[in-house]
């Protein structure tokens, strides 16, 4: 089976480069496979950005979105220009789902995919907890469909480039890795989100939400896993001002009024690791520093080269040296590998975004549900439930470590949740 | 009629804001109104570019592309995952048009189009001279279809928001404008393209293809129209080498064989101008300048603020003040102006670009065409077929300039070309 | 005679670099010749930054400063840390006078150095108009002293190198040179200062205070000289408002109370240029741009390669590409060509500014004027007389241009005003 | 006694701020008191740029400067422009001395100027260890002298502004302290100098040499002291190639030649650590960073603003927010705090540097000298001997950290160490 993992998979140093040709702006087509059907479960930021998406394809038909509720089902079609699904059922009946619910439904909804053979592509984290990541990963592996988590952030066209100079080798063996993910649209305490609520989002909230995009991203670039962790969590307010109404948007900023509730999720990590490879790394991350709205920044340092990249400022990639001029590699595909071109659809100058990174994963998703359909092969970029599952466990990682004072290796966090 | 103007429209300095909800991650949303058909004509980078922005609209369908013969056609169908129109009259079936053809072609589109009672969005240049943009504004006058040309770069949120802050009027008067369009695709002399053989891309380039853009954005950004010139144009290569084969696509690379053709069109051009208010303006354009891939900066001056807008980092606007911090505007939703708010459809920090800016162009232009459908009022931002052929005349203002070495005035073309 | 010339020089594209040693660090140590005694004309910003600058060179003794009265002097030596001087013919027993007086001063102090057979280095404008300058230069051709205007901008590490790797031709020929020179400090209408005053300043002010800059630097760094012009100015404030105290310290701002003065110079300039080259040229230059300090960049268009180095940032050359990365060089002395690194004392990463190019600027100077005491050979950078009078010839003929709306060419200035 | 503190100096939340007035460009003059002598020890960069700030000062009279052995004195003073000093005695015959040796023998002349009772101004480390650093920070407080160490990137004007920013409040409660300092002069395995000798540079050598300075400007800019780390240190070379003439300049690089040498100290660090005040905060070190060449920046996250200041653009202070404008502070004086103001020398955009700063910490530290002479207080900025052995106790905590694999308080250190 192609996506039947049975153990964490082990990223190649240097993985077979895609062999189709890097036409100039090649993706304004639509894959050539015959049609396939998606159901969108949620109704939320993710569920809209993915429509959009998915528009993009050309050749994808969206049969609904499906939310909590009759009510908001009609609200959200309404509003995103989609049909309303009723039941889960009828969401089952397309050829995929993805998975946009609240993290404390993923697993409910990505297991009855599985049951009743369908493809799923789930927003991240792939569970509420290392361990019921696990369990979809292990569940996926016996399923015999198409299972992906969105990273999105793989799918940036410089992050591909950047992966591929390092698995070739030139610029060196990788010694250091470090970065940080700082947000700050929870600076406020009367700022308030699903998210906040543990029993919704996870044990661990700047960890689980945005952290885990770093670890994969850095797992995935440099072909290498987090081994072991030594972090410190931090929490700004014992208590949070919840709105009346509810819940707010995610994003979404507050005005004060409320109920106070308990905080029992961090705002913020500082984390140093070691990977499988004896690379020593650090991260920071934060949801709480001001007038950082989506600063995730990744920089690997190797023998020869450095490397810098900033998702709010993805065109570009910074490739350090020692003994010549630093160097800004533009997003221009004619100067890509043929891997990093293929995911650039516009001529450099002409910048793509964040929108443009979710087509390209999704292009990516469903090139392996066409493959899987012709029984082709196919070797996918996206992530694997299996790759999702190993985030989680360093998640898990450097909460324990926060809690214990010690160093805490995720192996065995893998051994404890394995099933 | 709405966009029936008899002359150049005067840009108000303080237009009256949308009055739409700005919902938080609005236009995931296909705008409300009924299924509108839409033709492309053309098989290049805009077509491509179009029918992908179109996509995502949502409720636009799109019935299929024409191109410059059957086999062109069914190339580009094939490539791009739209169905092959066969004739004019089969494309003219459509409600609306995008007229996608080089240059030396708008026009005849164009009209055909105007005559059949289609609503027409065109790539720019509105017409291969000024003459010929004239005559087209005022046949759109006389034809009550909606009408309106592609200067995309309106269209981002963050020009929005300097347009309307500008308007406010508390960064005070505007005294100068200046800025540059600078990018290195026609840097070598094996470089080739259509644009630069000038019985189809016209009799000027660098000012005409991209300078259009500049002047187009900085007369809607501040309200006010360039009235004269003084200016010189340059060119590298009196000789370029074309390849046998051809054409290349825009933006596409030669490599050194093929055949000799003379260049008499500009590589580069420096302007000094004035507009109509008084203000002091410059701008230098160039395709010849080495790592500059789309370096389109528009930089305004005002009494108490200055402005810059790079479109190479658009998710931020540059607010420089004399007396305390300069500011860094991100592309934030919740802290823009409504008329910007509604173009940026991600959470600040996610970033946007091209591609969704254009999507934003079609949102407004599709949202004119349902208006007129209801017969209701509708205040768009995209340039009117008379802006653009105010824009033509100043670029043949410039040309003349540099031919004669004095300045022109735009008004004496404007005199000469109406009809 | 080395530093006479009796027409404008002509800077080599290929000067002969300098055989001087790279030690690492040098010129911590200060040039190694006999104590030379110099004395400072002046008293404000520029005398102080001399003083400081002299102090570093460790071997040069200065006798005092003299300003414009008896008291003036008493409050200058004071606040300086200097002994004052009494008179000018006391000033003149020095080897060398630094000239820091207001412009409409410059002449008298020079030409009296010159008389006295005395060394000058003098602040730019050379003199108050361009017949003034013709003549100083002139002058200096018979005195047989060293003679030489502070240009400052030249000695930056970074100028060096982008004029050094122009020189050597590996990026191609020039077509373009563009840029601007932006700064803020008379935004205001209750900014005053002398320069207001034409009877003072002059009669360009934006032009001829910072422009004058911008051309020199032009023209230096590219070996080739502005030959015709076609500009305008333009004024926010036909009056401003003068405190009732006087004059205010250059850079210093106002609180609204005052006099009303009618104001005879320009704020900002837009100018297209020609070179003696047939280089296509633009600057924008301007004193009434919020946020905007010393804005000063230079932007050189090669065949292979653009240049952009920015004033404001010093420690960076960008290197623009077509076919490959952008390159950022930085002020690291091992990368540097040899005349780039002798100006580069600190390693890179250790960031040198404003004072390290005027240090620069003087080391280069005195090297001059020890070369002439030992009837040496010496390859000054500095700018010579010719050079400031040529400057100030460019600078008459945006004037004029302005006035007349025509192309002006800078050899019938110099033909005029030559004597 | 002023200066002789029994303990660490826990640095005031809001320190009184200086009363001089904030003269424009203030201190181009000297500081107005008697003649100072001084004596330098040492030869290498730490001596050349040591002797450059002080000519600046004005009145302060340097010695000579005494090295290893009378030859290297000999060429060093023939090398800085200075006189030769043929022992330690004569060294001390000076009012103050400079300590520019390596670290192994910091120790032994700042004891001996102790005992002589001559002011000392150390470079760091202020010993060999953090049991060094506290015997000379004890003997200090016995000595009645002025006694300081160079942690000079505190006497930037931006990092003054923004720890009076913090220490004034409106910025809200400090929640996080994190950056990095990156350098790449040690990439290769051929670069060889004194320091990667433990015997000579300590056991630290990324934490210790460069670390050492991130953690005094952190605690310095937020009042607040680290008290627990836990870290991890890393080293790319086992051995390193020595050349076999022996040294090589600090910042200097290899050819590859010469003999292999066992590596014992850190080229790299990553740190978590909590304060005095609970705050969380992290750091990553390395000298291996390729194309980073003084990369020290350090990010500050409070309650209202984020800031970041980083070393290689010393110029700007980025000031994040969450419901506004991003703010980019320049270093214009007439907008800065008056402690910030009077160490910026020149106007906005006429940028100061690394030896601005330097020359800033000397005419603190020459202050405080004459401030003692005239038996006056004075509230210095620069480091004092307990804050730098503080900062060795830190060192050491990480190094054990990285050995133990556990928490480490900095307390304990200190208790060990104190004498």
């Amino acid at each position: 089976m192609l996506f039947g993992f049975n153990g964490p998979r082990r990223i190649d140093r240097a993985p077979p480069i895609h062999t189709r040709p890097n036409a100039y702006y090649p993706s304004m087509a639509a894959p050539a496979h015959a049609p396939i059907t998606v159901g969108i479960a949620g109704a939320g930021f993710a569920a809209g950005s993915h429509l959009d998406a998915l528009r993009r394809l050309g050749t994808v038909h969206v049969t609904g979105v499906l939310a909590s509720s009759p009510e908001r089902t009609a609200a959200a079609a309404e509003r995103l220009g989609a049909d309303p699904i009723g039941t889960l059922d009828q969401l089952l009946e397309a050829d995929v789902v993805h998975n946009c619910t609240p993290n404390d439904v993923h697993a409910s909804i990505t297991e009855a995919a599985l049951d009743a053979g369908v493809h799923v592509l789930s927003e991240k984290p792939l569970g509420s907890s290392a361990h019921e990541a696990a369990r979809l990963a292990a569940a996926a592996g016996k399923a015999g469909v198409v299972t992906g988590v969105c990273f999105n952030y793989r799918h940036f066209p410089l992050v591909q480039q950047m992966r591929g100079l390092l698995a070739h080798g030139d610029d060196g063996p990788i010694h250091m890795v470090h970065g940080a993910y700082l947000q700050d649209w929870l600076l406020r305490q009367d700022d308030w989100n699903w998210r906040l609520d543990s029993a919704r989002g996870g044990t661990s909230r700047a960890t689980g939400d945005i952290g885990s995009h770093w670890i994969d991203l850095a797992q995935h670039v440099t072909g290498d896993a987090i081994s072991s962790v030594t972090a410190k969590l931090g929490t700004v307010f014992a208590e949070r001002i919840r709105p009346p109404e509810g819940d707010r948007q995610t994003f979404a900023r507050g005005d004060g009024a409320g109920i106070a509730m308990p905080v029992d999720t961090e705002d913020m990590a500082a984390v140093v690791f070691q990977t499988e490879h004896g690379v020593l790394g650090s991260v920071t991350i934060s949801q709480v520093s001001a007038g950082w709205k989506n600063h995730l920044v990744l920089e690997v340092d190797a023998g020869e080269s450095s490397f810098v990249w900033d998702q709010e400022q993805p065109n570009d990639l910074r490739i350090g040296r020692r003994d010549g001029a630093n160097r800004d590699v533009p997003r221009d595909p004619s100067q890509l590998r043929p891997e990093a071109a293929r995911l650039a659809h516009f001529p450099a100058g002409h910048q793509e975004g964040w929108p443009d990174a979710l087509r390209n994963l999704f292009v990516d998703f469903y090139s392996a549900v066409a493959a899987r359909g012709r029984d082709e092969t196919y070797e996918p970029t996206f992530a694997s439930f299996d790759d999702a599952a190993r985030v989680q466990a360093a998640v898990e990682a450097v909460v324990r470590s926060s809690d214990s004072g010690t160093w805490v290796t995720v192996d065995e966090i893998v051994r404890e949740v394995s099933v």
